[in-house]
């Protein structure tokens, strides 16, 4: 990039993960209808992204499919009813959390599998079956990445750690993921540079899952591909749990590589995402401010959302400043 | 600050500016209610802010009192009828308008004024005119400061030379105006550096005033005061013309002084800011993402946001990819 005017120019490198269904999915218990899920696909195509995630892999007897919509399993049939066999250059991934799914049994060899990238979502404290589970999805064939969750509540020296087993495992990409939309945008440089620093060498991409309790889910995705991030996450509209994520609409307006056709993802938050949004509230509200100003996770926020003191702030902000 | 963790301590130069009332005017023609403007001031009082600026000294000759409220003209008996005679460290700043104000007679000397602070705000064609209300205020005893507006379509060559005007007048402050919300982070960087050249050695002080339209208003708040930029304006839930503003809870929450008081602020949120978002439409919708994305002016998705077209994205975007 040039020294200039970076901005103008672009880096062939840079990856968009677009994650409206498995993220939106949190929002409505992951009851897409199949024409909604193939609306977002039509457009990542069109919208030249490079891998859409379609939902969990959630063990089903942990998660009961009464309670849980089509997503949270993302069923090969289902995927394969919902958008085809996926002939084109769009990859489709899952995630896959640890501890919450059967991956020895719910995950097939890459060949019989319209799946192409696996995203592992861990906890620190869940890095060893993470890790078990990696090598069990490097062996069937897939693409295999690795989420690092709520890293704004690991501590340092366990971070350390995790990074050099991360890079000596066979992961494509590991992410910095900002699970409760709390960081600023310096500490995003801090960590891409402490997660690039742990790739150096490996091959390894690193990615950016940030999300918009303080209104930085786009800055922060911005300063990560500043820094050298190249797998950049988001969702159509911003739609995801809480606050939501990086919002596809403005990534795809800064992002000049010739491949993405902004116009086509204009089309889907016409068509598809606002009468979601009519029907769903996400967005970077007072609560989701106030969850992310404390490094909390938003779950309080949603309950408040949902309460008869959905605008009680003041009350929300007491609770949560309590010493 | 600390190379560390600079965001852990505070720089107490650092002044925060509320423009609710006066850039939320542009939402409903300057018809604030006394008990709102007052809700905002006291919210100013307890919250620590700086400076509230209360409204435009508009010319009356240019534009009616029919048509427009109160905060329009911000007569001294409408300001001291709504929030008493300051007796408070608060001070109290309007906008006077370059061609709009007819300066001469209608700000009184400071010793007859509630007034402490006067901005004057500028296109870069109307810099002569400014230079002139500038030396006028000064005359009369206010500390003043420069809004260059629309700056990110000023030519770099018209604004060295103005940059160089500023800095040889009697202004305290002079402000990067993002009018169009267009401005990325990296560029309110290479802007604060320009801004803060020309001002060393001249003891004045640089401002931002950000728009949300490609949320980005926080976050280029953020970039400019890591940059050395101490005057930063915001307003109440982010209220403001099209796309609104750096929301004052979310600059409020990053501040560490200890005289700002995020509590305060969010009472006025919540009492004040949420029942006139509910009356009244401001936020970073698709279509100000679409004109921010341009580096053009809002008015045309303020008016088609209040058009039967208003989720029209597409044909918005459309519209302004014409070749």
């Amino acid at each position: 990039m040039s020294q200039k005017a970076p901005w103008v120019n672009f880096r062939p490198e840079i990856k968009v993960l677009d994650c409206t269904v498995r993220d939106g999915g949190l929002i409505n218990s992951h009851r897409f209808e199949d024409h909604f899920v193939k609306g977002v696909y039509d457009a990542c195509v069109a919208g030249g992204i490079d891998i859409m995630e379609i939902g969990y892999k959630a063990d089903g007897k942990i998660f009961s499919a009464a309670e849980n919509g089509p997503w949270k399993f993302s069923k090969e049939e289902d995927i394969r009813r919902a958008i085809g066999d996926n002939d084109t250059d769009l990859k489709i991934s899952v995630m896959a959390d640890a501890e919450k799914t059967d991956y020895h049994n719910d995950i097939l060899p890459k060949k019989d599998s319209v799946i192409d990238v696996i995203r592992v979502a861990t906890y620190i404290s869940q890095v060893p079956v993470a890790m078990d589970m990696v090598k069990d999805f490097v062996q069937k064939g897939y693409e295999v990445h690795l989420n690092l969750m709520a890293l704004s509540v690991v501590q340092d020296k366990e971070l350390d750690d995790a990074l050099e087993i991360f890079a000596a495992s066979d992961i494509k990409a590991m992410a910095i993921v900002d699970s409760f939309g709390t960081f600023l945008p310096l500490q995003i440089r801090d960590y891409a540079k402490r997660f690039m620093d742990a790739a150096e060498g490996t091959g390894k991409e690193i990615a950016i899952h940030a999300h918009n309790n303080r209104q930085l889910a786009f800055a922060n995705t911005i300063e990560a591909l500043i820094c050298g991030v190249n797998y950049l996450d988001a969702t159509m509209m911003g739609m995801g749990r809480g606050a939501g994520n990086c919002p596809m609409e403005l990534l795809i307006s800064l992002l000049r590589n010739p491949k993405f056709n902004l116009r086509a993802i204009l089309e889907c938050v016409e068509t598809q995402m606002l009468p979601m949004r009519k029907a769903f509230e996400w967005g970077a509200l007072v609560p989701y401010n106030i969850t992310g100003h404390f490094n909390e996770h938003p779950r309080s926020a949603i309950a408040m959302r949902e309460s008869e003191e959905k605008d009680k702030f003041l009350k929300f902000y007491d609770y949560h400043n309590e010493a």
